[in-house]
């Protein structure tokens, strides 16, 4: 695409770096921002510099947080005997949108991949065994995706923490709300078969 | 969505003004950055600040240009009698890419919409007008939509030329390469019958 001007060139070639961005998409986005006022542009390239400059990750839980201490871990009505071990901070952001859960968090950065290069020092492990040292934690829930590379993570840290009077617990498995029965996997739906709970409970 | 932190809020905020990008996206996007390095972040910023505060207008097409003079005002090889009026930058890259126009252009800003209170002023017809007033330019091509809009727009300008011995033409109508005939609107069908072609020419 032959754009007539190196600014708007490397502007479209910024936004197109972005994940799901296409040059076509790209381009859009850069003409959207050259139609707006400056002051709204630079409000715009302002917050997302201020942003990767300034964030910091909580010191307890490695949530992102604007303070040494995120507003999850420095909130005393929360439970701190219950911790959620999760991969990354999108999953902190859905479990907190349920409502369902009163306890911290902790955020490992990943799970253990063998073929992506990510070894157990990789990840927040340490720092969660720490954590659990100090004898305050009660249970500890592994919120990580069920895959391999998940289980193979859960199961390193229970290992870890195998002698250690904390309960270990896994999200539950089942057929999802809205979800149809003929397009569940065998898995899933064998699991929720097997772990089947008395109606009305 | 509780993100627990202002600056990531602010960045999420500030992706979500960008057409076609919802929260769900700019919170992707915002977090993408944040896992980048921050030297990555500050060119991404900066390349849009400075597309917005350098970037110019061609002073004779008001095509974008990082020049007084656009590339395609400036080279010489280009047919000076020739103008194509379009209405965006957009539509200057579309025929540029085709590799078949090889005359200069006249960017318009839009149409005349009555409805969004964009009349012949807010447009680049006056400058149009002075162009065609020095003589050089012997046809005109408005490659405007096919809308009601763009057609009073072509209209307009028609009258002005009313007079001057420049050719005006439009775009060709018909089906499309690659199109099928049974889902051609009856208004196209109907006009690439009646203006059909010899076969060969």
């Amino acid at each position: 695409m032959n754009l007539s001007s190196k600014l708007l060139e490397d502007a479209v070639n910024a936004f197109a770096t972005l994940p799901g961005i296409g040059r076509k998409t790209a381009l859009r986005l850069a003409l959207h921002l050259l139609s707006s006022e400056e002051r709204k542009v630079d409000e715009f390239s302002d917050a997302i510099k201020k942003m990767r400059k300034h964030i910091k990750f909580c010191r307890d839980c490695f949530n992102i947080s604007d303070a040494d201490l995120c507003s999850i871990c420095s909130n005393h009505r929360r439970d701190r005997s219950l911790v959620c071990i999760v991969e990354g901070i999108k999953d902190v952001m859905a479990i907190e949108n349920t409502g369902q859960f009163g306890g911290l968090y902790h955020v490992l950065g990943g799970v253990i991949s063998p073929i992506e290069g990510v070894s157990p020092s990789d990840l927040e492990i340490n720092s969660l065994l720490d954590r659990i040292a100090k004898g305050e934690i009660r249970e500890v829930i592994m919120a990580v995706s069920p895959t391999i590379e998940g289980d193979t993570t859960i199961y390193y840290i229970a290992k870890k923490l195998e002698g250690s009077n904390v309960k270990i617990s896994t999200l539950a498995r089942g057929i999802a709300f809205g979800g149809e029965l003929e397009y569940a996997d065998e898995l899933t739906l064998g699991r929720s078969i097997s772990s089947r709970r008395p109606y009305g409970e």
